[in-house]
């Protein structure tokens, strides 16, 4: 199987890793605009090949792994290129505008668009790494407008590297998505913003800091380069969510300055209830682990 | 030496747990209102005895970790109580208020004020853990009230359990933690609150939610009780940091709205300066950790 990886960086590097190690005759072709990159990739073992677009002609499966923004001047083009049985699927965060932007391409039934919930806070081939999408959830949107056995080879690499198939409309998508993860983003990000404006003097935040600072701010080492066109193509889904985490968070305020501490002990009691919806993500790992007898 | 714990939950159970894995000839009491939590901390091995206020005679050191605003109670009844070479210290998360209330007591010398910058999400006994405190930072505020001879001694269990000491004065201390503890977890439990009401189909939350979200909403999982009085006491240093929290969120929602994603862009990338200073932190543990020798 010749597999095109378009991005080389995070996510289509350890996709290609992962390949490698579970498929056997896969060959990896790397294609991506930064040549450092692709070199990096070479000389990392993730890819076999460096390859050019005019290559995908001869691809059975594209994966594209790029900035949202990207992806939707690139996929059509990537559809113009393959050949009738090549399917392409894609990573992006984000999947309304990209569904409709091929929804009339006549290779619309090659593409099949998915979105993994994997990631890391680090970026590009050096950040790539085994095993990255094991027991991780792969949303499939619009499954019925890819063709059935381009449809089957997809899920197919999709559960030999160890993911769970979850399908879903773009709209559901993307609204969801904007809670359990973009605002994520920005509330780690800000938290990060606000902190390092007021403490000038690093030495302070250094010594200070500990795990929950750290796990809260995380995201903020996200790079800006694939999450600004993620907030482009989801804004009016990431503002509602802004705006009823403000309206939360001016809440929560409010109740302090009233001193209404009882009811400040309440908000929180009300919210541990996250940590059911959190064994629960952590649950089904192990329910996972176990499937696959290991 | 004879150890008194007030409070044998997660902090106080886990500093008991390693005072016994590395000082040798110590005995540990336990004082607790919550009697089914003392029970369970003798059973696991947390402390050697069960002991009441009248006991702390004969300690030679006791550590205070009950909720902030018990210990403005507790702590003057605790240096009513303690003989003359019996040093005092605690575990609050706010110090101003604690400094305060026993600035006069006649027993001030016996009082080293202390807060470890450690803990999980956890709370109780069960959730007691061998090494919490290693590589930790220990802050102390006016250290210069306290006896030399128990400052002494309170330093070295201290380090004898791998913590690293900082000195500070209470105003500072708590200034400083309510960026970077306090906030988080209002923009965590805050987090929680936004999604948990909007998801009201659990199931989404369940399969979208990745590791980035665990991440930032892992401390909405901590105890109310423990931190509706720190938010309390440090009330007017915790709003001041959500008013510049919220300004921000604010700001990066309208620079969204206003479509200008270039300064999203930047917001971003300026931001991702957190990485220097997390890795700062982390830095400073593997030295402390190869200046011990492991």
């Amino acid at each position: 199987m010749k597999v095109f990886i378009i991005g080389v960086g995070l996510i289509g590097g350890s996709f290609a890793l992962d390949l490698k190690s579970v498929i056997k005759q896969v060959e990896v072709y790397g294609i991506d605009d930064n040549e450092e990159h692709l070199q990096k990739a070479l000389d990392l073992g993730l890819i076999d090949h460096k390859a050019v677009f005019e290559d995908l002609a001869k691809a059975d499966l594209v994966y594209l792994a790029i900035p949202v923004d990207a992806s939707l001047e690139v996929l059509p083009r990537i559809l113009d290129l393959v050949n009738d049985n090549c399917v392409v699927t894609d990573a992006g965060s984000t999947k309304e505008h990209l569904c409709e932007k091929v929804s009339d391409h006549p290779k619309r039934r090659n593409y099949l668009s998915g979105h993994p919930i994997s990631g890391t806070e680090f970026s590009g081939p050096t950040a790539a790494i085994h095993g990255l999408f094991k027991n991780k959830t792969n949303i499939i949107c619009e499954v019925e407008k890819t063709a059935f056995k381009l449809q089957e080879r997809a899920l197919e690499v999709f559960q030999a590297i160890g993911m769970k198939i979850r399908y879903m409309d773009p709209k559901s998508h993307d609204r969801h998505i904007a809670y359990v993860s973009h605002l994520s983003h920005i509330s780690s990000f800000m938290l990060g913003k606000t902190v390092l404006e007021k403490e000038k003097n690093e030495r302070d935040i250094f010594d200070l800091a500990g795990s929950g600072f750290a796990s809260t701010v995380r995201l903020a080492k996200s790079s800006p380069a694939m999450w600004t066109p993620i907030f482009n193509l989801n804004k009016k889904n990431v503002m509602e969510t802004l705006d009823e985490y403000i309206s939360n968070l001016k809440h929560f305020r409010k109740l302090m300055e009233e001193d209404n501490f009882e009811e400040v002990f309440r908000e929180m009691e009300r919210t541990n209830h996250i940590r059911e919806v959190l064994n629960g993500i952590n649950q089904n790992e192990e329910i996972k682990i176990i499937e696959n007898g290991k």
